[in-house]
Protein backbone atom coordinates (compact mmCIF):
# COMPACT_ATOMS: atom_id res chain seq x y z
CA UNK A 1 0.00 0.00 0.00
CA UNK A 2 1.04 3.69 0.09
CA UNK A 3 1.95 3.94 -3.65
CA UNK A 4 -0.62 6.58 -4.31
CA UNK A 5 -0.88 7.70 -1.14
CA UNK A 6 2.21 8.14 0.45
CA UNK A 7 4.74 8.31 -1.97
CA UNK A 8 7.78 6.33 -2.97
CA UNK A 9 10.00 7.06 -0.37
CA UNK A 10 7.80 5.41 2.56
CA UNK A 11 6.51 2.84 0.22
CA UNK A 12 10.04 1.49 -0.13
CA UNK A 13 11.00 1.52 3.59
CA UNK A 14 7.89 -0.73 4.71
CA UNK A 15 8.64 -2.64 1.72
CA UNK A 16 12.02 -3.04 3.53
CA UNK A 17 11.44 -3.36 6.82
CA UNK A 18 8.36 -5.94 5.98
CA UNK A 19 11.32 -8.19 5.05
CA UNK A 20 12.64 -8.13 8.61
CA UNK A 21 12.11 -11.27 10.57
CA UNK A 22 8.98 -10.61 12.93
CA UNK A 23 7.44 -7.72 11.11
CA UNK A 24 4.67 -8.52 8.44
CA UNK A 25 3.16 -5.72 5.92
CA UNK A 26 0.65 -4.68 9.09
CA UNK A 27 3.90 -3.97 11.47
CA UNK A 28 6.44 -2.86 8.93
CA UNK A 29 3.93 0.14 7.96
CA UNK A 30 3.48 0.78 11.88
CA UNK A 31 7.08 0.82 12.64
CA UNK A 32 7.56 3.28 9.09
CA UNK A 33 5.22 5.83 10.54
CA UNK A 34 6.90 5.69 13.94
CA UNK A 35 10.08 6.11 12.29
CA UNK A 36 8.21 9.46 10.59
CA UNK A 37 7.26 10.85 13.42
CA UNK A 38 10.28 9.97 15.75
CA UNK A 39 12.68 11.22 12.73
CA UNK A 40 15.85 13.27 14.70
CA UNK A 41 15.45 10.34 17.59
CA UNK A 42 14.70 7.33 16.11
CA UNK A 43 14.91 7.87 12.16
CA UNK A 44 18.12 9.83 11.92
CA UNK A 45 20.16 7.60 14.23
CA UNK A 46 18.59 4.21 12.93
CA UNK A 47 19.96 5.41 9.34
CA UNK A 48 23.51 6.12 10.59
CA UNK A 49 23.54 2.88 12.59
CA UNK A 50 22.53 1.01 9.26
CA UNK A 51 25.32 2.86 7.71
CA UNK A 52 27.81 2.25 10.32
CA UNK A 53 27.37 -0.94 10.07
CA UNK A 54 27.48 -1.29 6.47
CA UNK A 55 30.65 -0.07 6.37
CA UNK A 56 32.27 -1.53 9.08
CA UNK A 57 30.70 -4.76 10.19
CA UNK A 58 32.63 -8.01 8.87
CA UNK A 59 33.21 -11.51 9.47
CA UNK A 60 35.67 -12.73 11.59
CA UNK A 61 38.25 -15.13 9.09
CA UNK A 62 39.27 -16.77 12.51
CA UNK A 63 35.63 -17.89 14.07
CA UNK A 64 33.08 -16.66 11.75
CA UNK A 65 32.05 -14.37 14.09
CA UNK A 66 30.14 -11.05 13.33
CA UNK A 67 31.93 -7.62 14.46
CA UNK A 68 33.91 -4.37 13.56
CA UNK A 69 36.94 -5.69 13.67
CA UNK A 70 38.75 -8.74 12.22
CA UNK A 71 39.87 -11.24 14.16
CA UNK A 72 37.17 -10.35 16.48
CA UNK A 73 36.67 -9.13 19.80
CA UNK A 74 36.18 -12.45 21.32
CA UNK A 75 39.67 -13.98 19.08
CA UNK A 76 41.23 -11.17 20.60
CA UNK A 77 40.54 -11.52 23.87
CA UNK A 78 43.16 -13.06 25.82
CA UNK A 79 41.93 -13.93 28.91
CA UNK A 80 39.56 -16.40 27.21
CA UNK A 81 40.71 -20.35 27.34
CA UNK A 82 42.35 -21.30 23.97
CA UNK A 83 42.11 -24.76 24.64
CA UNK A 84 38.42 -24.93 24.47
CA UNK A 85 36.23 -24.99 21.18
CA UNK A 86 32.55 -24.17 21.66
CA UNK A 87 31.22 -24.50 17.83
CA UNK A 88 28.07 -23.24 17.01
CA UNK A 89 25.14 -22.86 14.23
CA UNK A 90 24.78 -19.33 14.47
CA UNK A 91 26.28 -15.67 15.74
CA UNK A 92 22.83 -15.87 17.40
CA UNK A 93 23.74 -19.33 19.22
CA UNK A 94 27.42 -17.39 20.09
CA UNK A 95 25.61 -14.44 21.53
CA UNK A 96 23.00 -16.57 23.41
CA UNK A 97 25.96 -18.40 24.29
CA UNK A 98 27.48 -15.42 25.91
CA UNK A 99 24.69 -13.91 27.51
CA UNK A 100 24.61 -17.09 29.56
CA UNK A 101 27.95 -16.83 30.51
CA UNK A 102 28.76 -19.87 32.00
CA UNK A 103 32.45 -20.23 30.10
CA UNK A 104 34.65 -17.39 28.46
CA UNK A 105 35.96 -19.75 25.99
CA UNK A 106 36.67 -19.51 21.81
CA UNK A 107 34.53 -20.07 19.48
CA UNK A 108 33.37 -21.23 15.74
CA UNK A 109 30.29 -20.54 14.16
CA UNK A 110 29.61 -23.02 11.34
CA UNK A 111 27.14 -20.45 9.59
CA UNK A 112 24.72 -23.18 9.37
CA UNK A 113 24.26 -27.21 9.02
CA UNK A 114 24.68 -29.69 6.98
CA UNK A 115 20.82 -30.47 5.31
CA UNK A 116 21.64 -33.07 2.31
CA UNK A 117 17.86 -32.48 1.33
CA UNK A 118 18.20 -28.84 0.96
CA UNK A 119 21.58 -29.34 -0.54
CA UNK A 120 24.10 -27.94 2.30
CA UNK A 121 27.06 -30.01 2.25
CA UNK A 122 30.30 -29.90 4.40
CA UNK A 123 31.43 -27.34 1.83
CA UNK A 124 29.09 -25.01 2.53
CA UNK A 125 29.63 -24.30 6.24
CA UNK A 126 32.61 -23.12 7.81
CA UNK A 127 34.25 -26.51 8.33
CA UNK A 128 37.63 -26.56 7.05
CA UNK A 129 38.46 -23.75 9.29
CA UNK A 130 37.27 -25.17 11.96
CA UNK A 131 39.48 -28.62 11.23
CA UNK A 132 42.41 -26.00 10.45
CA UNK A 133 42.27 -24.66 13.97
CA UNK A 134 41.82 -28.04 15.70
CA UNK A 135 45.14 -28.89 13.57
CA UNK A 136 47.01 -26.37 14.88
CA UNK A 137 46.83 -27.89 18.15
CA UNK A 138 45.74 -25.69 20.97
CA UNK A 139 42.24 -26.96 20.89
CA UNK A 140 41.69 -30.35 23.33
CA UNK A 141 38.05 -29.82 23.62
CA UNK A 142 35.30 -29.06 21.26
CA UNK A 143 31.77 -28.70 22.54
CA UNK A 144 29.52 -29.10 19.96
CA UNK A 145 27.05 -26.55 20.92
CA UNK A 146 24.29 -27.30 17.95
CA UNK A 147 20.74 -27.87 17.73
CA UNK A 148 18.88 -31.08 19.07
CA UNK A 149 17.17 -31.22 16.02
CA UNK A 150 18.11 -34.00 13.16
CA UNK A 151 20.07 -31.93 11.11
CA UNK A 152 22.04 -30.30 13.89
CA UNK A 153 22.87 -34.14 15.52
CA UNK A 154 23.78 -35.08 12.07
CA UNK A 155 26.25 -32.07 11.36
CA UNK A 156 27.60 -33.00 15.15
CA UNK A 157 28.16 -36.69 14.17
CA UNK A 158 30.08 -35.59 10.52
CA UNK A 159 32.20 -33.15 12.57
CA UNK A 160 32.81 -35.88 14.60
CA UNK A 161 34.17 -38.19 12.12
CA UNK A 162 36.17 -35.44 10.92
CA UNK A 163 38.12 -34.81 14.18
CA UNK A 164 38.63 -38.35 15.07
CA UNK A 165 42.13 -38.37 13.81
CA UNK A 166 43.06 -35.58 16.50
CA UNK A 167 43.69 -36.32 20.01
CA UNK A 168 40.72 -34.13 21.26
CA UNK A 169 37.82 -34.17 23.45
CA UNK A 170 34.65 -34.02 21.81
CA UNK A 171 31.47 -33.32 23.89
CA UNK A 172 27.70 -32.19 23.36
CA UNK A 173 25.52 -30.26 25.45
CA UNK A 174 23.50 -32.51 27.80
CA UNK A 175 19.76 -33.41 26.50
CA UNK A 176 17.05 -32.97 29.10
CA UNK A 177 14.14 -30.69 30.93
CA UNK A 178 14.88 -26.94 30.48
CA UNK A 179 14.77 -25.22 33.91
CA UNK A 180 11.79 -23.97 34.32
CA UNK A 181 9.97 -26.77 32.09
CA UNK A 182 7.15 -28.32 33.27
CA UNK A 183 7.41 -32.24 32.35
CA UNK A 184 3.46 -32.04 31.00
CA UNK A 185 4.38 -29.73 28.47
CA UNK A 186 7.82 -31.80 27.02
CA UNK A 187 7.67 -34.11 24.21
CA UNK A 188 8.70 -37.78 24.88
CA UNK A 189 11.99 -37.54 23.30
CA UNK A 190 13.31 -34.89 25.79
CA UNK A 191 11.08 -36.85 28.58
CA UNK A 192 13.26 -39.81 27.48
CA UNK A 193 16.59 -38.37 27.00
CA UNK A 194 16.37 -36.40 30.68
CA UNK A 195 15.50 -39.87 32.56
CA UNK A 196 18.31 -41.54 30.70
CA UNK A 197 20.95 -39.22 31.69
CA UNK A 198 19.42 -38.52 35.31
CA UNK A 199 21.85 -37.39 37.94
CA UNK A 200 21.87 -38.31 41.71
CA UNK A 201 20.27 -36.19 43.95
CA UNK B 1 24.07 -7.38 25.36
CA UNK B 2 26.75 -7.61 22.75
CA UNK B 3 28.86 -4.92 24.24
CA UNK B 4 32.07 -6.95 24.73
CA UNK B 5 30.77 -9.76 21.85
CA UNK B 6 30.06 -8.13 18.78
CA UNK B 7 31.18 -4.49 19.14
CA UNK B 8 29.44 -1.23 19.83
CA UNK B 9 27.87 -1.32 15.78
CA UNK B 10 25.91 -3.91 15.96
CA UNK B 11 25.12 -3.11 19.82
CA UNK B 12 23.91 0.29 18.78
CA UNK B 13 22.08 -1.41 15.94
CA UNK B 14 19.73 -3.72 18.28
CA UNK B 15 19.21 -1.21 20.40
CA UNK B 16 17.76 1.37 17.91
CA UNK B 17 16.09 -1.55 16.12
CA UNK B 18 14.47 -2.57 19.67
CA UNK B 19 12.86 0.95 19.51
CA UNK B 20 10.47 -0.02 16.75
CA UNK B 21 7.29 -0.78 17.87
CA UNK B 22 6.45 -4.60 17.44
CA UNK B 23 10.43 -4.91 17.82
CA UNK B 24 11.34 -6.14 21.91
CA UNK B 25 15.14 -6.67 22.40
CA UNK B 26 15.12 -10.14 21.17
CA UNK B 27 13.56 -9.73 17.86
CA UNK B 28 15.60 -6.70 17.10
CA UNK B 29 18.86 -8.93 18.22
CA UNK B 30 17.40 -11.28 15.34
CA UNK B 31 16.72 -8.45 13.09
CA UNK B 32 20.07 -6.96 13.65
CA UNK B 33 21.61 -10.45 12.36
CA UNK B 34 19.54 -10.62 9.93
CA UNK B 35 20.31 -7.29 8.52
CA UNK B 36 23.92 -8.36 8.21
CA UNK B 37 23.59 -11.82 7.17
CA UNK B 38 22.01 -10.02 3.93
CA UNK B 39 24.46 -6.64 4.00
CA UNK B 40 23.71 -6.07 0.18
CA UNK B 41 19.97 -7.58 -0.11
CA UNK B 42 18.65 -5.95 2.81
CA UNK B 43 20.96 -4.19 4.80
CA UNK B 44 22.30 -1.65 2.21
CA UNK B 45 18.83 -1.28 0.65
CA UNK B 46 17.48 -0.19 4.44
CA UNK B 47 19.96 2.10 5.29
CA UNK B 48 19.43 4.13 1.97
CA UNK B 49 15.52 3.86 1.80
CA UNK B 50 15.77 5.60 5.95
CA UNK B 51 18.37 8.24 5.05
CA UNK B 52 16.10 9.12 1.58
CA UNK B 53 12.55 9.35 4.05
CA UNK B 54 14.87 11.58 6.09
CA UNK B 55 15.91 13.56 3.58
CA UNK B 56 12.73 13.76 1.56
CA UNK B 57 9.48 13.24 4.05
CA UNK B 58 7.58 16.21 5.09
CA UNK B 59 4.26 16.98 6.63
CA UNK B 60 1.78 18.57 4.55
CA UNK B 61 0.76 21.85 5.51
CA UNK B 62 -2.90 21.45 3.94
CA UNK B 63 -3.72 18.22 5.79
CA UNK B 64 -0.99 16.86 7.92
CA UNK B 65 0.05 13.75 6.26
CA UNK B 66 3.32 12.61 5.83
CA UNK B 67 4.49 12.50 2.26
CA UNK B 68 7.57 13.33 0.26
CA UNK B 69 6.11 16.38 -1.25
CA UNK B 70 3.95 19.26 0.31
CA UNK B 71 1.10 19.78 -0.76
CA UNK B 72 1.19 16.11 -0.31
CA UNK B 73 0.24 13.70 -3.35
CA UNK B 74 -3.83 13.68 -1.88
CA UNK B 75 -4.16 17.24 -1.67
CA UNK B 76 -2.59 17.91 -5.28
CA UNK B 77 -4.98 15.29 -6.59
CA UNK B 78 -7.75 17.06 -8.66
CA UNK B 79 -9.58 14.00 -8.94
CA UNK B 80 -10.65 13.94 -5.45
CA UNK B 81 -13.59 15.31 -4.34
CA UNK B 82 -13.24 18.59 -2.40
CA UNK B 83 -16.84 19.00 -1.07
CA UNK B 84 -16.10 16.08 1.52
CA UNK B 85 -13.28 16.37 4.32
CA UNK B 86 -12.54 12.84 6.20
CA UNK B 87 -11.05 14.05 9.84
CA UNK B 88 -8.48 11.43 10.78
CA UNK B 89 -6.47 10.98 14.05
CA UNK B 90 -3.39 9.64 12.27
CA UNK B 91 -1.83 9.13 9.25
CA UNK B 92 -2.02 5.45 10.14
CA UNK B 93 -5.86 5.73 9.81
CA UNK B 94 -5.59 7.74 6.74
CA UNK B 95 -3.87 4.82 5.06
CA UNK B 96 -6.47 2.28 6.29
CA UNK B 97 -9.06 4.49 5.15
CA UNK B 98 -7.29 4.92 1.58
CA UNK B 99 -6.75 0.94 1.91
CA UNK B 100 -10.71 0.14 2.16
CA UNK B 101 -10.78 2.71 -1.05
CA UNK B 102 -14.39 3.61 0.00
CA UNK B 103 -14.45 7.54 -0.68
CA UNK B 104 -11.65 9.40 -2.88
CA UNK B 105 -12.19 12.70 -0.36
CA UNK B 106 -10.23 15.36 0.92
CA UNK B 107 -8.27 14.53 4.77
CA UNK B 108 -7.39 16.26 7.78
CA UNK B 109 -4.56 14.51 10.10
CA UNK B 110 -5.43 15.87 13.50
CA UNK B 111 -1.99 14.10 14.60
CA UNK B 112 -4.09 13.07 17.95
CA UNK B 113 -6.74 13.34 20.48
CA UNK B 114 -7.83 15.82 22.69
CA UNK B 115 -7.15 13.88 26.15
CA UNK B 116 -7.21 16.42 28.98
CA UNK B 117 -5.76 14.23 31.43
CA UNK B 118 -2.44 13.40 29.31
CA UNK B 119 -2.48 17.60 28.86
CA UNK B 120 -3.46 17.52 25.65
CA UNK B 121 -5.24 20.49 24.43
CA UNK B 122 -7.16 21.93 21.26
CA UNK B 123 -3.46 23.86 20.24
CA UNK B 124 -1.76 20.52 20.61
CA UNK B 125 -3.62 18.91 17.05
CA UNK B 126 -3.59 20.26 14.06
CA UNK B 127 -7.15 21.97 14.52
CA UNK B 128 -6.74 25.24 13.28
CA UNK B 129 -5.93 24.48 9.87
CA UNK B 130 -9.12 22.40 9.97
CA UNK B 131 -11.19 25.54 10.67
CA UNK B 132 -9.46 27.29 8.30
CA UNK B 133 -10.15 24.69 5.54
CA UNK B 134 -13.99 24.65 6.26
CA UNK B 135 -13.70 28.30 6.50
CA UNK B 136 -12.15 28.59 3.33
CA UNK B 137 -15.80 27.93 1.83
CA UNK B 138 -14.93 24.51 -0.78
CA UNK B 139 -16.07 21.93 2.19
CA UNK B 140 -19.72 20.34 1.80
CA UNK B 141 -19.03 17.37 4.27
CA UNK B 142 -17.18 17.33 7.31
CA UNK B 143 -16.47 13.18 7.83
CA UNK B 144 -15.21 12.86 11.44
CA UNK B 145 -13.97 9.08 11.27
CA UNK B 146 -11.96 9.17 14.73
CA UNK B 147 -11.80 6.85 17.26
CA UNK B 148 -15.00 5.04 18.83
CA UNK B 149 -12.97 5.91 22.37
CA UNK B 150 -13.63 8.38 24.98
CA UNK B 151 -11.06 10.37 23.49
CA UNK B 152 -11.79 10.12 20.01
CA UNK B 153 -15.11 10.77 20.88
CA UNK B 154 -14.61 13.96 22.36
CA UNK B 155 -12.45 15.44 20.03
CA UNK B 156 -15.59 14.89 17.50
CA UNK B 157 -17.42 16.60 20.20
CA UNK B 158 -15.23 19.52 20.16
CA UNK B 159 -14.99 19.54 16.50
CA UNK B 160 -18.25 19.57 16.08
CA UNK B 161 -18.88 22.84 17.80
CA UNK B 162 -16.21 24.68 16.37
CA UNK B 163 -17.36 23.83 13.18
CA UNK B 164 -21.16 25.13 14.23
CA UNK B 165 -20.83 28.68 12.47
CA UNK B 166 -20.41 26.74 9.32
CA UNK B 167 -23.15 25.45 6.53
CA UNK B 168 -21.98 22.20 6.36
CA UNK B 169 -22.82 18.40 7.32
CA UNK B 170 -21.04 17.05 9.84
CA UNK B 171 -21.44 13.16 10.01
CA UNK B 172 -19.51 10.47 12.24
CA UNK B 173 -19.03 6.70 11.49
CA UNK B 174 -21.46 4.03 12.07
CA UNK B 175 -21.47 2.54 15.02
CA UNK B 176 -22.05 -1.62 14.62
CA UNK B 177 -20.77 -5.59 13.95
CA UNK B 178 -17.72 -5.18 12.34
CA UNK B 179 -17.86 -7.50 8.93
CA UNK B 180 -16.61 -11.12 9.77
CA UNK B 181 -17.46 -10.00 13.59
CA UNK B 182 -18.79 -12.99 15.65
CA UNK B 183 -21.87 -11.13 18.34
CA UNK B 184 -20.65 -13.47 21.20
CA UNK B 185 -17.44 -11.85 21.03
CA UNK B 186 -18.49 -8.12 20.71
CA UNK B 187 -18.72 -6.09 23.64
CA UNK B 188 -22.41 -4.82 25.10
CA UNK B 189 -22.01 -1.07 24.02
CA UNK B 190 -21.04 -2.50 19.95
CA UNK B 191 -23.89 -4.63 20.19
CA UNK B 192 -26.51 -1.64 22.03
CA UNK B 193 -25.51 0.50 19.09
CA UNK B 194 -25.93 -2.39 16.63
CA UNK B 195 -29.76 -2.51 17.80
CA UNK B 196 -30.05 0.99 18.00
CA UNK B 197 -28.50 1.75 14.57
CA UNK B 198 -30.53 -1.59 12.82
CA UNK B 199 -31.31 -1.59 9.39
CA UNK B 200 -34.51 -2.73 6.80
CA UNK B 201 -33.18 -6.75 5.83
Amino acid sequence: MGKEVAGPEIDRLIQLLARLPGLGPRSARRAALHLIRKRNELLAPLADALQKARETIVTCHICGNADSQDPCTLCRDVERDPHTLIVVETVADLWALERAGVLSARYHVLGGTLSPLDGIGPKDINLTRLIERVASGAVQEVILAVSATVDGQATAHYITGQLAEFNIKITRLALGVPVGGELDYLDDGTLAAAIQSRTLF
